[in-house]
């Protein structure tokens, strides 16, 4: 044994090596379930205490690089959960490269609508939105991500990634391929005009604590149509997050707790000019900027 | 400096660990695109044979684990692209754990649809059915992935995911913040009703290589007005792949060359049963298994 010695360090060097790249994927693949230490010992066919010692390096190095945390429990039937996030300065830089790609004149539309689509719907934005939003509620209880269709989809959808939970899509229109629904009636915030929603009743269980997300708010009609039927069904609200609000020149809006990424206002088509700025994401998730007033 | 040594061996070792974890997570999250030695040598502030050595160590963890290729560019303007596939045993297991969770007779739905919402909306789900398909399309040119309003939608994006592309929504209905759009009608296989179809004009490029994805074919004719719309674009169809085929009772289908998971048959309201079983994809993708006839 003493003779193989220097060997068998050799081959456990190169294991520690495989074990870390293995490791982070099968985590980062996973958020927030957690994953034994067992687990890990018999896919590496290693000793658990070699296992935690990896896992101590993995903690580090999600902490020094902004990754997330790795959560990890000890004793025997311990093991170590993944929880992404973001940190204050990675999302502020986030939302300024956001904004300097929406002021762009050429996103105008007729109405003062804003053309968005094409961001929402590139992989490497709609991964850091669902990083900025999983990070808000980092420590709420969530079990489904509701949102509309159809834009809300991709930011549902990188959201739920995050969380690792499912989402459900509301629809306008009903179809058939989603069996018995639960619809509201809803005011539209804007347009003032009664609409109609409906969900699948099989897609929430009663009691579903539910974050709604969606790409664009105007006078928050849907989002608010989106809370009554959480009641429908007996579930609960966790909180709404929206990728852009829009300027609403109404009275008040129709919801009062909501999280905006970025605020697209004074769109103007008279002059041709958009102007984004950043929502309130950043202030309440991380609270006022220190030197801010 | 030689009575440093010892030192500096621990911290190059910690180093290493810290680099492995950060630059598995970094890759990943990045697929297809090619990171530069140097970019890593000054993330890292570590020499480029240093980096060049953990790429070897990531290389040899993806393949020997089945994540996926890390390409190696040598060479002073090298660096790393990673490129995720699927093991034929594991998109196989994938593949029999979907059918087993399709045949569930609670499932069914009035006219023999079959609910598979809940599925397609779980972050687990999805990660594989993109992962599937992207490795069917591993080494063609893919510039945007396509599907179709609403529940094509969640495929698209995990598949988007994981070639790194953007993609696009083909909408029935015509939506105020999409701007200027072309549209087709397209004949519906089934109901063979005359539909119309429209996209974006801004979203898709002339002369991009299209791959056309979706949750359900029946009669293919939604895949087929896709086709066209492609057409209008003066771009190219790569492939199109759908995660379910049902049962098709007309003549023929209107698409000849698709891809499928799975195919939902014998769909039975009267005894109350579900037959799901593979699609085409493992033969498709992978050849025929040895032994096989």
């Amino acid at each position: 044994m003493v003779k193989n010695n220097d060997e068998e360090v050799t081959v456990m060097k190169v294991r520690r090596s495989d074990r870390l790249v293995d490791m982070t994927r099968y985590l980062l693949e996973r958020p927030r379930t957690l994953i034994s230490l067992k687990f890990f010992a018999q896919r590496y066919d290693s000793a658990k205490s070699s296992i935690s010692e990896d896992l101590g390096i993995l903690k580090r190095t999600f902490q020094d690089r902004g990754t997330g945390i790795l959560e990890t429990v000890p004793g025997a039937a311990g093991g170590a959960r993944f929880i992404p996030y973001i940190l204050r300065e990675d999302a502020q830089k986030f939302i300024e490269q956001i904004i300097h790609e929406v002021n762009d004149e050429s996103r105008l539309l007729p109405g003062g609508y804003v053309y968005l689509s094409d961001l929402l719907s590139r992989p490497d934005v709609l991964r850091q939105v669902g990083r900025l939003i999983a990070t808000q509620y980092l420590n709420q209880d969530v079990d489904t991500v509701m949102t509309v269709a159809t834009k809300g989809i991709p930011i549902a959808q990188s959201v739920a990634t995050f969380l690792n939970v499912p989402f459900v899509i509301v629809r306008n229109d009903s179809h058939i391929t989603e069996g018995s629904t639960v619809s509201v009636n809803y005011v539209s915030g804007s347009s003032k005009r009664i609409e109609k929603m409906e969900l699948s009743r099989r897609s929430l269980k009663e009691g579903a604590h539910v974050l709604v997300v969606d790409d664009f708010m105007k006078g928050g009609g849907t989002l608010n149509g989106m809370a009554s039927l959480i009641k429908e069904f007996d579930a609960s609200l966790v909180g709404m997050t929206v990728f852009a609000e829009g300027e609403f020149s109404g009275e008040h809006r129709l919801v009062d707790h909501y999280t905006s990424l970025i605020k697209v206002n004074a769109v103007n088509p008279n002059d041709q000019t958009i102007t984004a700025q950043p929502g309130n994401y950043l202030t309440t998730v991380f609270g006022k900027e220190m030197g801010s007033k």
